[in-house]
C-alpha cells in the first residue's frame, strides 16, 4: 500500500510537483467542507424561533450541496492518486472554521453563524481557484462549480439578515 | 436560550429523570453514528483492489442508512427538548470508535475495519435499547429500527470475509 | 349484521377480554385523531400573519400524518372484528380536544392552540401504549409509530414558540 | 382579528352584499362536504360482504374527490376574506346529511346509504350553482367542477344498485 | 401575411364583430399578465429580510401560474386568427400596472406592492369575464380559470399582511 | 333493464324534459367525436410527404384529446341515466362528418381534410353549448372544456395551411 | 398518390404476391380490432349491476390492449406500402363481429357478449397466424403477440362466468 | 464452510443459546411463509366465479407482503450467522399449512381456504413474537411488522365472507 | 367445478388433443420454474465469500425473471382451461432439478450449482419449444421468450466461472 | 435599504471595483436575455406555415434555456449584493435587440429574425466572458455555460436556413 | 482463454455445427448494425435544411433502436460461447453498408441515404431469419424483433420521400 | 452544400483562423471518443472471470459518459459551421487508440487494456484543453467537463489494479 502522500497509480495525470500542490490545496478545502456539513446539521437540529421551519429546511438544502462538494473533491484527490483524509480527528484538528456554539440558537444567531462560516469556506475556495488555474484546469473547474453554489446559498442567508 | 441540558419546551413528554437519562443515552449513540458516517466515507474514498467498485457502492448504501439514523436520533433528542451535539470537536472527542487508518486500504482490510466499527456501534445501540425500554418506548422503537438495518449491513460485510 | 361491540369474524386474533379492552382503547384515540385532523384543517384555512405561508404548508404536512394514523387505527379495530366509529356526531361528542376558536387567528395563536391539542393527543396515545403492551403487541407497535411522528411534529411547532 | 363575518382583507373582490351571500352559500356546502368525507370513511371501514374490496377501494376514490372539494371551497371562502368553519362541532350541528348507521353494513346497504347522501350533497350544490351565477362567476365555476365529479361518482354507485 | 387585426384563418369560430371585441379584450389582459410576470421576477430577485426565503419561493409559484395564464390567453387570441402582441415595447407602453420600485425591497414592501398589482390584474380580468360572457363562452371560461388561481394567490399574499 | 331512452336510476339529477334534451344533445356530439377519432387515426396511418413525421405525431396528440372528450360525454350521458351509443353501426349512420378519402394522402390534403372535420365538430359543440346553458350547467361546462381543446388543435392545424 | 392497393414505396420488403396476401390478411383483422374497441367502450359505458366497477375497469384494460393491437397492425400494413382502412364506414360494413345490443346490460350479459366477440376476434387472428407463417415472419410474430394478450383477457372474462 | 447450525461469523450479536432459539423460531415461520406464498399463487391462478378479478388482484397484493416477509426473516437468520432453509423439499416436509385442494376453486372456497391458512400463519407468528421478546428485540420487532400486515390482509378476506 | 384435467371454459382455443399435450408440456416446465425460484432464493440467502454482494444482487435479478416466467406459464395453462399446479408438495415431488445443498456455500460453489440447474431448466424448455411449434404458436412464443432471458442469465453466470 | 448600486451585504466576495464592473456587465446581458425570452414567445405564438408545429415546439425549448439563463444571471447579481433590474420599462429601454415585427410571420421569416437576435445575444455574452475572466471566475463560468447552450440552439436554427 | 471461434463455456446450448452457423450469421449482422448506428449519428450531426429539427430527432430515435439491437445480438453471440467482434477496424472492413458521404447533406439526401442503408440492413436480417429458423429459435425470434422495429422506422423515413 | 472544411452558416461565432484550429482539435478528439465507445462495448461483451458482472456493469457506465461526450463534441463542431466526421472508416483510419485484442479477455486484462486507452484519450483531451483556452472558451469548457468525467472513471478502473 502507498503512504498517504505517494501517488498510488501508475498512469499519471499531472507531473509530480503539480500533483502535490493540487492535492494539498484540495485536501485543505475538503476538511473545511466536511466540517461545514457537520456544523450545518448542528444548526439544523438546534435552531429555535418564529422562522424555525423555513430555516430548518433551507439548512438541509445547503447541506446537500456541501456534501456533494466534499465528495467530489475527495474523489478528485483519489483520482490524482492520493488518499483523501476526512476523518473526524483530522477534521476537528485541521478545519479553518470556528467551533459552533453549543445549545439551542435563535434564528438570527443561527443565520449569522452559518453565514460567517459559509463565507470563510468560500474565501478559501476562491484562493484555491486562483492557485489551481495554472496547475490543473479540471480541479479548478470543479472548485468553481462548488463555489458558485455556495455563494448562491450565502446570498439566500444574507438576504435574511437585512433589517425589515 | 436554555443551556445544553435544560428542557427547552414547556409541554413535557417524559418526566425530568427519564428525559435526562433518555437523551443522554441517545446523545452517546448520536456521536458514534456521526463518526461512523465519516469513517465510512473515508473507506469509500480510499479502498483499492479487485473488488473495489462493488465495495465502493456498498459503503455508500451503508452511509445512507447511518446518516438517516443519526438524523433521526438527533431530532428525537430535540423533540425531547434537549440540544443534540454532533459537532466535529464533540465527535472527535467522544466517539467510541477507533480511528480509521490513514492512506489507501485493500478491500480485505477495509471490510475488516468497517465491520469492526459497525459491530461496535451495534453493540452500544443494543445496550441503549435495553435501557430505553423502561424509559421511553418511542426512543426504544427508533433505536430498534436503526439497529435492525445496521445488523443487516453487518451481515453483508461479514459474508464477504468468509474464505472462498 | 353484528352489533357495534360484537366480534364480527369467526377467526379470532385475541381472546374476548383482551379484544374488548384493546378496541375500546383504540376507539378512544381514533376519535381524537379524527377531530385533530379537522382542527388542523380549520387552522390551515384561517391562519393570518407574517409567517402565514410557512405555517399553512406545515399544517398540511401534519394533517397527512394524522389522517394516515386515524386510518390505520380504524382499520386495526376492524381487523379485530369491531366496527370503528368516526362519524361527525361521535367525534363532536367524544373527542377529548378543546373546541378550536372561531374566526381567523394569528400565527402565534395558531401555533399555540395546535401545539396544545397535539400534546393532548400524544398524551392519550402514550397512555394507550402502556395499556396495550400487555394486550396486543401489534396494536402497541402501531400506536408507537403514530406517536413518534406526532411528537416530531410537536417539536417543530414548539420550536417556533421560542422567543427570538 | 376580524370576527367570523367581517371581510378580513383590504383589497375587495366583490361588493359587500355579494360577498356575504356568496360566502354563506359556500359555507353551507363546506359543512356538507366535510361531513360527507367522514361518512365515507365510516363506510370504508365498516362495509362487509362479497364485494367488500371493490367498494372499499371505490369509497377511497370518492373521499379523495370530496376532500379536494371541501379544501377548495374553504380556501375560496378565505380568499373572499371570511373565515371558513369546518370544525367537528359545527359539522355535527349544521350538516344536512343523515347520521350514518352504526356498526358494520352489508355492501348493498352501504351503497344505498352512500348514494343517498351523495345525492343530497349534489342537490344542494346544484342550488348553490344557480345562486352563485349572478354573484361570483369564479365561485360558480368552482362548484360546477366539484359537482361534476360528485355526479360521476354517483353514477358509479347507482350502477351497482341495478338488479342483475 | 395578414396584418395584426385581420383574421388569419379561413374557418371562422366567431362572427367578425364578436371576434374583434373578444381578441381586443384578451390582448389587454395579455399585456398585464406578461408585465406581472416580469414584475414578480423582479420582486423574487430583490426581496430582503427575515422572511426572505419563504416569499422568494412563493413568488416563483405565482410566476408559474401567471406565465401559464399569459400563454393560454395569447394562444387563444391566435386560435381566433389574430396575432397576439407580448413584445417588451408593447408591454412597457400598454400595461396597466405600476412600475415596480428599483433596488431591494423589504418583505413587507414586497408583499404590498405585489398584492396591489395582482389585485389590479384580477380586477381587469373580472371586467373581461363579464364582457366575454356574451361573446365567447370558451374565452370566458379560460379567463375564469386564470382569475380563480390569481385570486387564491392574492389571498395567500394578503394573509401575510395581517398584523400578528 | 331500461330501454335506451328511459332514465335508469332512481335518484334524478334533472327533470325529465331537461334530461331528455340534454342527453340527446350530448349523444349527437358523442357520435361525431367517436367518428373524428377514427378519422384521425386513418389520417395518422396514411399521411405521406416531407412533413410526415411532425403531422403523424400531431395527429396522435389530437386523438388523445378527442378520445378523452368522447369518454367524458358518454359517461355524462350514463350519469344522467341514459345509455350512450357509440357502436360502429351507429357512428357510421349518424355521424355528421364527411367520409375520409381512401388511400394515402399528402400532408397538405391531410391537414385540409382533418381541419375541415375538426371545424365541423367544433361548430356542433358550440351549438350544444348554447342549448345546454339553460338545461344543465355541468354538461355545458364539460362541452366548453372539450371545445376549448379542440379549437386550440384547430389553430395548430390551420397555422400550417398558411402559404409561406 | 398510389391507389389503395398499390405498394407506395420503392424499397420492397416482400415480393408482390406475398405482400398482397399479407396486407389483405392484416386488413381483415384490423377491421375486427377497431370494431372490438368500439364495442368494448360501449360495454364499458352501459354495464350495470353489483360487479359494475370491477368490470368497468377490466374493460378499459382490454381496450388499451386492443387499441395498441389495431395501431400496430395498421402501421404494419403501412410499412408494407399499403393504405390501411379503419374508417367508421369500412368498419361498420366489414367487421365480422356481431352488433352489440343497445341500452344498458347486466354484468352477466356484458361478460357473455364481450367474451363471445373476443373469442371471434381471436379465432380469426389464429387463422391469420397460420397463413402468415409462410408469407412474412414479422407480421406473424406481431399477430402472435396480439393474440397472446387477447387470449389472456379472454381467460379473465371466462373465469367470471363459472357459477360459484 | 460451517454446518447448518453453526454460527458462521466471528462477530456475535446474541449469546449462543439465545441465538439458537431465535433462529430456530424464525426458521419455523420462514417455512410457513414460503409455503403460504406458493399456496396464494395456486389460488391466484385457479380461482373462478363472479368476483374472480377482484380476488385475483387481491391475492397478488397478499403475495407481495408474504414474499417480503419471508425474505426479511431469511435474511435475519443469515444476519445471526445461521443458514436459512427455504428449499422446496424442506417446505413440503415442514410447513404447518394444509395442502391446498387441486383443480379450480370457486371464489367462496378460495376465500375460505386462504383465510384459514393465513390465520394459521398469523397464529404461529404471534407465538413467535411472545418467545422472541426476551431473546432478541430486533427479531421481535421484525415479526410484529410482518404480523400486522398479514392480519390486515386477513381482515380484508374475512370481510368478504360475511353474508350480504 | 371441473377436475384438474378437464377444460373449464366453453369457448375453446385448441382442439382437445392439442390442448392436453400443450398444457401437460407447460405444467412440466411450470414445476421446474417454481422450484428454480425457491432454489435461487436459497442461494441468495446463503452465499458467502469475497464476491458475495455482487452475486447476491445478481441472483435476485434472475429470480425476478424466473418468477415472471412461472406466472406467465401458469396463466397460459389457465387460459387454456386447465388448472395449473404449483403447490409445494407437487413441486417437491415432480421437479426435475437437484436438491440444493444445505448450509452456506462459497461463491464458486453457488455459481456452479445455480448454473447447472439453470442449464437443466433451459434444456427442458428447449424441448418444449420444439413440441409446441406444431401445437400452439402462442405457447411456443411464450416459452421462447422465457428461454431467451434464462439463457442470457446463464451466460452471465458461466462467464464468472472462467479462470482469470 | 441600499440604493440600486450599493453593495447590500456585509460579507464581500469581490473588491469594490471588480464588483461594480462585474455586476454592470451581468446587468447588460440580463436585459438582453429577458427581452429575448419575450421575443421568442412572440415568435412562438405568431409563426405560421408548413413547418409551424416543429418550430413552435423548438422555440419553447429555447425559451426554457433563456429563462434559466436570465434567472441565473439575476441571482448572481443579487449574490454580489446588487439589485438586478429586469422590469419591462428597463428592458424596453435598454435591450440591444431589435424590435420584433408585429403580426404573423412565416416560418422562414421567423427563423431568420430569431437567429439574428440570438446571434446578437451570444455576441454580447462572448464579450462579457472575456471581460469577466479577470474579474470573477464564478461569473465567467456562469456565462460560458449559458453561451454554450445558446450557441447550440443557434446551430439548430441556422441548420434550417440552408437551402435544400 | 479460448480463441475467437471456440465455444467458451462447458454447458452447451446448441450442437457444434448449429452453434457455428448461428453465431457466424449473427456476427455478420452485428457488424452491419454497429456501422448503421455510426452512420445514423453522422447523419444526425450533418443534416441541414427546412426540416432539420424533425429529422434530427427522428434519427436519434432510430439510433436508440439500432444500438439496442446490436447489443442484443452481441450478447446472444456471447451467450452461445463465442466472442462477438464489434471493433472499429472489423466494422470498417466487414460492414455491408456503403460509406456515408462526407460533409453536410440536405434533408432529402439524408433521408434517401439513410433509408437505403436501413433497407440493406433489413434485407440481410431477413435472410438471417430464414437461416436461423432451423438452427436456433431463440436467435430467430431475437432477429425478428429487431427487424420489425427497423422496418417500422423504414416506413417512417420512406413516407417522407413521397412527393407532396 | 459546403465542403467538409467550409463554414456552413453566415453568422460567425469565431474568426476564420480560430474556427479552423478549434474544429480540427475537436475533430481529433471526436474520433478517439467514438473509437473508445466501440472498444468499451467490445470489452463489455467479451470479459470473463470472477468479477465479470461488476466490470460488465461498470463498462456500460463509462460508455454512457463517452457517448455523451462524443455527441457534445460533434454538435459543437456543427455549431461552429463545420461537418463533424464520425464514420466507421474515418474512425478506423484516424483513431489514436490501439486495436483491442480479439476474443475473450480476463477481468485483469480487460481492466488494463481499457485503462490504457482511457488514459490515452484523456491525455489528448488535456492537450486540446490547453490549445482551446486561447481559441474558444466555450469549447475549452466543454472539453474540461468531458475530461473530468473520464478521469474519474479512470480512477475507478485503476483502483482495481492495486494488488490486494
Amino acid at each position: 500500500m502507498p503512504t498517504n502522500s505517494q501517488v498510488a497509480f501508475k498512469r499519471e495525470l499531472l507531473n509530480t510537483d503539480n500533483n502535490q500542490t493540487t492535492t494539498a490545496t484540495l485536501q485543505d478545502n475538503l476538511v473545511n467542507l466536511v466540517d461545514l456539513a457537520l456544523l450545518l446539521k448542528q444548526a439544523h437540529w438546534n435552531v429555535v424561533g418564529t422562522n424555525f421551519r423555513s430555516l430548518h429546511l433551507q439548512l438541509d438544502a445547503i447541506i446537500e450541496t456541501v456534501r456533494a462538494g466534499s465528495d467530489d473533491i475527495a474523489e478528485r484527490i483519489a483520482t490524482l492518486g492520493i488518499a483523501a483524509d476526512g476523518r473526524s480527528q483530522t477534521v476537528a484538528r485541521n478545519s479553518h472554521l470556528h467551533e459552533y456554539p453549543e445549545g439551542m440558537l435563535s434564528v438570527e444567531e443561527t443565520v449569522q453563524h452559518v453565514a460567517d462560516e459559509l463565507h470563510a469556506t468560500v474565501t478559501e475556495l476562491r484562493n484555491a481557484i486562483q492557485r489551481l488555474g495554472e496547475l490543473d484546469p479540471i480541479s479548478e473547474d470543479l472548485c468553481i462549480g462548488i463555489c458558485a453554489s455556495l455563494e448562491k446559498h450565502l446570498w439566500m442567508l444574507q438576504a435574511q439578515e437585512k433589517s425589515n
